[in-house]
């Protein structure tokens, strides 16, 4: 490849995933006629070619896998074709089946070099299962589909970075999740993954498990006995790790630019500063008006982003859904592919 | 009373609490001079006077008691004088005593009916034990003061308002903590709180526990089995309380204006939003720029709210100390005082 082509995976064709790889492309082509990278959509051409219509836009040319090396611009590649039009804002098992498709088959294309990484757009967990691929999400997927089982997940927004020991499980398993071995691997990916987007020296934040660090062992002592001799072994090598750092103040600390990522010990503890700052609710509608963020999976032996929020059925054909996320999915696949780095 | 007067309990005179007070003091005299309300500072009149010369502002003058009744602007109410001269930045058992006797005095001055509200500064937990009081905190020993043992910790910056199931504990004790008596008893509060300060319908979410509210029960049960038929319970008697809603996304909507408060189930998953929206940090120096945000606790047989934020020994006695958070913890003792509310 003489530019990097990243796969977009257009998710499930009842949701936004067509029309914000649509809206993605247009908004990219100025960076794709410079020469930065080009974009494939994995998925069904007619899916795309409906939302095309609604938005005025022109569709990409269809192109077969072999055509991928010579991508310049965009283009799509197809998933084999579904029994039967697929409506918007319906959950149905061919929906899940092509969101599964597009899935298999760009991580398939990234694992022979086709393609420099995949970037996902939205599925539907309900129509993944109609459609008999009984998987808890896209990590599950990929997880099988790359035979690697403890991946890891980054939520980004700009420089606000956050990866997670633990992510989708009840709050009463979190503190036998959060062992030691667990958060030096998430420590490390989030390293590598730093290293890689171009920073030299990064700083990662621990975050506490426990309120106030658990205030002396007072409340808990994981703090205590797993996280600080741990992050003084980091310290040790010579690496720029801090914490345990209560979580009210961490994030509060990484949007002032103290340190490059935090390693949240659970779900909602990352989750909840991350769209805090990059989604947004229009008050007067109660809709969502920006959904900034994206998903970095840390581990597999492929490059993979996603966007940070779902199908969003309620609003899909409308013309209406927002790309940003998705456009941001894009940029942090570039930073990651590019061995020098951007940031 | 004709207007009502506050209690500012000047908190560890070694940190912040004298700097802030008189701060805010200076910064509330035009409305002090509209008769709105009168401030009374509960503490060692020498910390008071010794910042007020460092920040060229004017002390008020030492009241007693008995003046109280008549006062109209801001004044100084003496508590018993320490043995010794208490130096900025220094835990000492003079300065915890100094913290304990403000809030004892002006608690009991609240409980008479001589103030209408108490309003906290900080004050140094090591320093209150050293003094023999051995309270995790302000809210321990208010319950002792008041004989009040299951008060509700409420974080408000603006209308971003949100209640906590559970505070200071281990994560791991907090399921066990939101058992349904006790999340009743904190939307009830809530409720109680919002129609104090002139909300008439008040629209309350409850966060789920678990990820994704538990996934219908993949990510345990407790959303499902104690939030959802609770809530159902409110609604049936004709109140706005939603839930349970996933921690990732009420908070976004809380932002967005969709409800007047959330009730949290843990600290952290309350304390990250709050902070982050109201802390910030300079990126070049590292150091906390504003702190905004008021603590309101629920459920005493008197008003009370504190600053968001700590003693900042490492600041104390320099003259750069932010007001805010004081500020508006007075504003909101002021509103939750009014029959009629202001909101």
């Amino acid at each position: 490849m003489t530019r990097p082509v990243f796969a977009i995976t257009v998710g499930d064709p009842a949701g936004i995933g067509p029309e914000i790889t649509l809206k993605a492309i247009e908004q990219l082509k100025p960076r794709m006629a410079a020469g930065e990278f080009a974009l494939v959509a994995v998925g069904d051409p007619a899916a795309l070619q409906n939302i095309a219509a609604v938005l005025a836009l022109t569709c990409p040319p269809v192109i077969s896998q072999e055509a991928l090396a010579r991508l310049s611009g965009a283009a799509i590649l197809r998933t084999p074709a579904p029994d039967q039009q697929i409506a918007p804002g319906i959950v149905s098992p061919e929906g899940g089946e092509q969101a599964y498709q597009a899935v298999a088959i760009a991580t398939r294309l990234a694992l022979e070099g086709k393609v420099a990484g995949i970037v996902t757009a939205p599925l539907n967990k309900e129509a993944l299962h109609l459609a008999g691929h009984d998987y808890a999400g896209h990590t599950e997927m990929l997880a099988d589909l790359t035979g690697v089982r403890s991946s890891v997940m980054m939520l980004a927004h700009g420089s606000f970075r956050v990866s997670h020991v633990s992510t989708h499980c009840a709050l009463e398993d979190v503190p036998a999740r959060a062992t030691p071995e667990r958060i030096s691997r998430v420590i490390d990916l989030t390293l590598e993954t730093l290293h890689k987007i171009g920073i030299a020296e990064p700083r990662i934040a621990v975050a506490a498990l426990n309120p106030h660090a658990g205030e002396g062992g007072i409340f808990g002592r994981h703090d205590i006995d797993v996280t600080e001799p741990l992050v003084r072994d980091y310290v040790a090598r010579g690496e720029k790790i801090f914490g345990p750092v209560p979580g009210d103040t961490v994030f509060v600390k990484l949007r002032g630019g103290d340190y490059d990522a935090v390693v949240a010990m659970y779900h909602d503890q990352g989750h909840i500063p991350v769209k805090l700052l990059g989604f947004s609710v229009d008050p007067e509608t109660g809709k969502w008006t920006a959904l900034n963020g994206v998903n970095v999976t840390l581990g597999l032996p492929i490059i993979r982003t996603s966007v940070d929020h779902g199908t969003a059925f309620d609003i899909a054909g409308k013309g209406v859904a927002d790309a940003t996320s998705l456009v941001e999915a894009v940029d942090y696949a570039l930073q990651l592919s590019e061995p020098a780095g951007r940031a």
